[in-house]
């Protein structure tokens, strides 16, 4: 770890490598205590929203600022995925050489601690390597989205204008978890009206304290990006002064311990699980299985 | 049970609500044995794709053929779930009146056994209620489609022509679980498009047994409707000449055992992770909370 110390991006690179295949533990164990100043902010969104983009333009922003900031890609669409550098992800790219920016592309494959996992890992080893921003991208409705709220501190929904997806996933419970919302792609004739029904959904939630913003964006052009780099520092001065911000906090190290501790009750169960016999009902098998945990509380 | 016996929906419908709170483990012991007959198929897709289009249409076709079904929606923005009945949705409204059909919407909210826990319950109950054909809807990218293709014999993954979100989707791993591809709006300008582009991105993989088809509908109009219901008794053919029918089922089996222990897990380290001291790096808590089980295999 001496190089991860000296703060070499190759020793941090190869450090996600080790939590990727599971093997980061003596690694996170080493670097915990270091960790916990760094900003955490999950972006999240559909397909095709522009979620790279948008990355793109607030790294130029936190550069800008002097901000040093570490990027995670969980999503395997993603062009940081593939390695694509095109049209307006090249953006991005140019801040490959800058040392103030280390961007990383993680797979999200995987059961049981997908994001709270190797994600979790990448971004306290970020955290700890000392980047004042870790921001993790994530695509998806459902499960990836509740997972990145479950370890963020601030949550950044992006939504489309004139997809009936953007609609449909606020339907879905993204209202919920959104700190702020982000009409990218503002120029669009329908971004109005997708601002309207955010609007009027927002109106049906009893916020108990922070009420979200929401920012349009033409993230292409660097539009609206000052605004929403404003936004995320308020949400952020909010959770700090309302002391939010240890309940979070604590609430995402009890859900990555709880994963970890379910991860490895899963591989211990998968012989007792694979060893069954055909025909008994599931519930019976799994009381069968867990049985063989001897008296459990 | 004897109301269920009888075949009264009303009762089925009242032992899902029980499967819903986490009381149905006595239900599902008590009918398990019965269930296996029916055919169960997965529906999935991105939001606003037509999935309850193409259901609606599903059951007219197999009305038609005197199958009996039993849908269940597990997509939070269905129109289902909400008791929409507009537009198009409203062809399947008039099977709520029809005995052969029974329509049921499910959350799927909750960290483990989303899909595999009240849900495969539910089906388990349809399949033992004596329906031929099991139909499950589900929405989203991600883990809800994993989970759709743990529990279903057959896949359908339904993608929309002139939406970035359908190849994002292929990207994203999509690919693997279809048995069936559907090209929904077929009529769209852009459909061939997206024919082809599925047909080079299959190209990829080496598919060892079943090739997924490739069906292209309006579902709206019933179009390619009973081109689909042929892929997926032809699928079902497949699965049940080559053996493999029974390796899936083994394989859903043992996936909802797990998913069963697991959540009883969760349960039980529940309390010795909301007890851990603060500041000790989350592997370490994780090994504090297994600790307490005693000696685990």
């Amino acid at each position: 770890m001496a190089a991860f110390e000296r703060g070499e991006q190759r020793a941090l690179a190869r450090a996600i490598t080790r939590c990727e295949s599971g093997l980061g533990e003596p690694l996170i164990r080493a670097v915990f205590e270091r960790a916990g100043r760094a900003l955490t902010i999950g972006l999240t969104g559909p397909p095709g929203v522009g979620k790279s983009t948008l990355t793109a333009s607030l790294v130029v922003r936190m550069r800008r600022l002097k901000k040093t900031v570490g990027v995670i890609s969980v999503d395997p669409s993603s062009p940081f995925s593939h390695g694509a550098l095109l049209g307006d992800r090249i953006r991005l790219t140019e801040h490959f050489v800058d040392p103030g920016v280390f961007i990383r592309s993680m797979a999200s494959r995987g059961h049981l601690g997908g994001v709270a996992g190797a994600t979790a890992d990448a971004a306290t080893l970020m955290d700890a390597f000392g980047f004042d921003v870790v921001l993790i991208e994530t695509v998806g409705v459902g499960q990836s989205e509740i997972e990145i709220a479950e370890i963020a501190d601030t949550i950044l929904v992006a939504l489309q204008p004139g997809s009936g997806d953007s609609v449909q996933m606020l339907k879905a419970g993204i209202l919920e978890i959104a700190d702020v919302f982000v009409v990218n792609k503002r120029d669009h004739p329908m971004a109005a009206q997708l601002q309207r029904e955010i609007r009027s959904m927002m109106e049906m939630i009893d916020y108990g304290g922070w009420v979200p913003q929401l920012i349009a964006t033409q993230a292409v052009d660097g539009q609206g990006v000052d605004e929403l780099w404003n936004a995320i520092l308020e949400h952020d001065a909010y959770l700090r002064s309302s002391g939010e911000i240890a309940h979070k906090r604590r609430a995402a190290y009890e859900y990555r311990v709880r994963a970890l501790a379910l991860g490895a009750l899963e591989r211990r169960i998968a012989g007792a699980v694979a060893a069954l016999p055909a025909g008994r009902d599931p519930y019976a098998a799994a009381h069968d299985v867990l049985a063989q945990f001897g008296a459990l509380p």
